[in-house]
């Protein structure tokens, strides 16, 4: 039996290792216009400006790029107890620990494929200090002057060696729910996505072309429009970013995206949805096949060969 | 004890009254870009292009303006059921009833206010005919040439003789979860709005200052874009569709908007979040005094006067 | 001495052939949001909803596709004359005729190529009938309902066998100022945007990779926003609409394009250039290197093959 | 006889007064994006990111506010002589000077209502530093990274005793074509709307209801985009920037817009015409009457009372 729905509220924030932090968190603030909060022994914490809580990306130094951790809050206690004890009696493991990134209480697993998730629900709402103070106080705080201001950490694409074992863990232990995926000719999938929101997708599972474990295709940062968009990639042009393809629109989720590389070297994705959401309770789980991936993207880009080739960290 | 969120979906369809079926007609399909579907005695059934259910708007000749009814989609066949419990537990009283607007066996009541509200969770999925069959196997039609293409049914704003009462009746018995609300010095609640989902609301009550129950301030379509909404600002211009207030930002849940009155006499609102979402599953309802109501909508607009005495239908 | 700037006001119409006038004729009307004025023998006219003239385009039955004819509006009759004079004097011949599309007297010519160039000053204005009356009087009609709803016609972009023997009459002798040209390691100019007005081109020759004459590249219309051209994309996609490729950006001349394939096979791109102007009265020619093309476009996407192997009419 | 179109290529830069200097450099930098150039006596020379010249708006100290001068490129050095013959010739006066603002040699004069025109050709090319080098060569500098970043500072409105006596200067000696204009019942013309160039105006002159000379009614800047307008808006809201009106677009002109007080107290406009140029030789001057203008702006926003009130600098 899946997992209920609703257990999962949303993705918190996400912990991506950097081998330049300095040139990352120059991007992160000056090009995306996230804020920084605070500086912790090798970590950097920076906010996007809709965020409630107190952090949506935390930047570590490390000798390689990456994802270290993703978040999920909880939609209460109980929830939290019940996915705790989902995964402990599907044999997972896991450990409590205190104080991650603006959270409280929180447990520590992993995915089949060893990506480690952090579960919570406490969390510190975050209160502007007066230059940020924002002029609605339906906001969390002023959208930034700088970068493009990008609303919120949107969602995490992992690559993992065995997509269907990973996205079942998710779907079960978790409560997530498959929007789309692609079907091989083969019959194996080779990425699903999943939400716990009415959002389309949350977490994404890519099949790694290495057979590795524990990489990442992406993070993605949502922004309010597509001319945003157009925006960040001029900004990209100008300020030496590298810009790996877009924009352009997704077929699959029908996503307008921006891919870049921040300069530690990890893909970074700028999405807009527009105002798509799955509102459907039984929404069902959509198809695309190797011959249809094979017309590229929703106007006819055609899927560019590093997207097949450069996962994080790097593997020889 | 409140409601489980979660035991309604989303927003289904509205029907709505009108003494020009032929100018409303026009409006909807030429000016909101959206499709007719079928014909039955009074009634024109629309669609927005993203419904995945047959039916979106239905517009019935009529002597006078309003709203007839207000169609939910619950969860599944037991959230419709337990709804329907908690609605006759508390006293209140319904019929079933069949084949409304392509959904199934549907639960029909009312607020205390007398609004209709029908509970169901049967429904036809939408099938394109060849002519508007959708580029993308993830959109249920094409978008329209014509007109602004509006994406789905957003929101209904009622007017109500008692607006806590409503909303009590709503959050309680439907499970909604208040996000904002306006209360006047007197400490009565003017208008409160809610949501089933992560939208920021799907459902509104606002006081009616004429005292009267069972109106309608107004309903409201979500475009992709803020530039959507200039753009049907300039067709209502040119095609003689009046504007009664905007394009601008609301305060209150930051929506874009744009308010116009179709050739019926009904208020419609073209809206649009950007990419706002409530995902807080803790979201505290947020108050906004009769002070800051002063201040008019976001970027200074004031409130223009006939959104205080314009209601559907008119009352002597 | 080259012609002085000014004497030729600006783009007025083009005539475009077509196989499929009837295709043809669907593209422009409910994609491109043209109107249909009238119909004449084997032609078509159709106007963009600010164009102040009679006739933005004029569709034309033929075995094949191509453009029959540009015209231009001189700004003066004493400008007319004087470009005339030029032209004959500098050995080139032509015809006087009448009455095309709404304009009056016209001297027909030749460019080097072989491309046929209208220059008129007499023209009708247009009085839009009552179903397209604008809301304002500083517009000539209403902003269509369906589809894009382009502005005006933008440009023409010849084929040419000799691309500075076709410049340097158009620059010589109708007074037109190059902005910007690829010049390839040979030394060749393989490319040349020209322009008689404040927009940065409205003439341009791309030299012809089969050596022929006479041939097109593509015609482009001005939309007022980008957002029209990511719209356009959808349509386009939905409606079963050649995409070649974009949306993307210009390196050259910074425009954000889309090029697809109308039902008749010529190709069209839909343009849009922000507010950027060329106000400098002595801009100089900016020259790209085949190198510095092999980069693309603006944001990295790469020139697509096609674009160098489609012209019009195809020649075996 | 009107003097010749086309001798007097465009606006160059505006001197604006501030009693706020820092104030209007952070209002400039940080909101609207422009680039600091230099700092000189009282001086702060400020550029937006597409401007060719050297400076778009020099910000000086002073008492109250206001505009010291205006300044208009020739199209060349005989066109500027032209225009100072003509001038002279008129009865008008003037004085040389040199190097305002990277201007090279300046004739400075004045229009009947004591307004200062700064007349010039030569001109200093500007290079960007290596920091704000762009990724492509036809752009001067690259797109700021904060604020909204506007493209070049697009029209002066002035205040003026007598607008049809300043207009017929403007007109006859320096060569601007009237495009659009208010009449009011009594016969006075109340506003008219003139350009050098295919823009639809780049000087309006509007009447002073105090009677003053001399003064301003505000200075505006061009954004790409609508959205960049969009985002404006939430910019100074979040940022206590006041905002007179908007956003909404003018009916005369079509302008879409926003007006604020920078903190120094003058009015200030961002302005985007979408892709509208007025590119008829011929175009009629255009008469808005009296009860034309009881309507309102396009969408139907009344005028704000400030826009008759508040002018530069203050009156007793």
């Amino acid at each position: 039996m899946p997992a209920p729905l609703g257990d999962v509220a949303h993705l918190g924030h996400v912990e991506l290792l950097t081998p330049d932090v300095e040139g990352s968190t120059w991007f992160f603030t000056e090009i995306l216009g996230m804020t920084e909060t605070r500086r912790e022994g090798d970590s950097i914490h920076l906010r996007t400006f809709d965020d409630y809580e107190q952090t949506s990306l935390v930047l570590t130094a490390h000798t390689t790029t990456g994802v270290r951790r993703t978040a999920l809050r909880a939609s209460s206690e109980e929830a939290l107890q019940r996915r705790v004890r989902a995964i402990e009696e599907a044999g997972g493991a896991g450990e409590w620990t205190d104080g991650l990134a603006g959270t409280g209480r929180t447990y520590l697993t992993h995915d089949p494929d060893g990506h480690e998730y952090a579960l919570y629900y406490d969390t510190e709402w975050y209160v502007a200090p007066d230059d940020l103070r924002p002029g609605l106080k339906n906001q969390p705080q002023a959208k930034p002057r700088q970068g493009v201001g990008v609303r919120r950490l949107d969602h995490v694409n992992y690559l993992g060696a065995d997509v269907e074992a990973n996205a079942a863990w998710v779907e079960g232990l978790l409560g997530a729910r498959p929007t789309e995926q692609i079907r091989l000719d083969s019959g194996r999938v080779a990425a699903r996505w999943m939400t716990f929101t009415n959002k389309s997708y949350d977490i994404v599972y890519t099949e790694d072309w290495t057979g590795s474990s524990g990489r990442l295709h992406h993070i993605a940062f949502a922004t309010d429009t597509r001319e945003d968009i157009l925006r960040a990639a001029d900004l990209c042009l100008d300020n030496g970013v590298h810009i790996e393809t877009g924009p352009h629109k997704h077929a699959i989720q029908q996503t307008f995206f921006l891919y870049v590389y921040e300069p530690g070297g990890n893909r970074i994705e700028l999405c807009n949805p527009l105002t798509r959401l799955v509102l459907a309770p039984d929404w069902p789980l959509i198809t695309w096949t190797e011959e249809e991936r094979k017309r590229g993207q929703a106007w006819g880009l055609k899927t560019i060969d590093t997207f097949h080739t450069h996962g994080m960290p790097p593997v020889d």
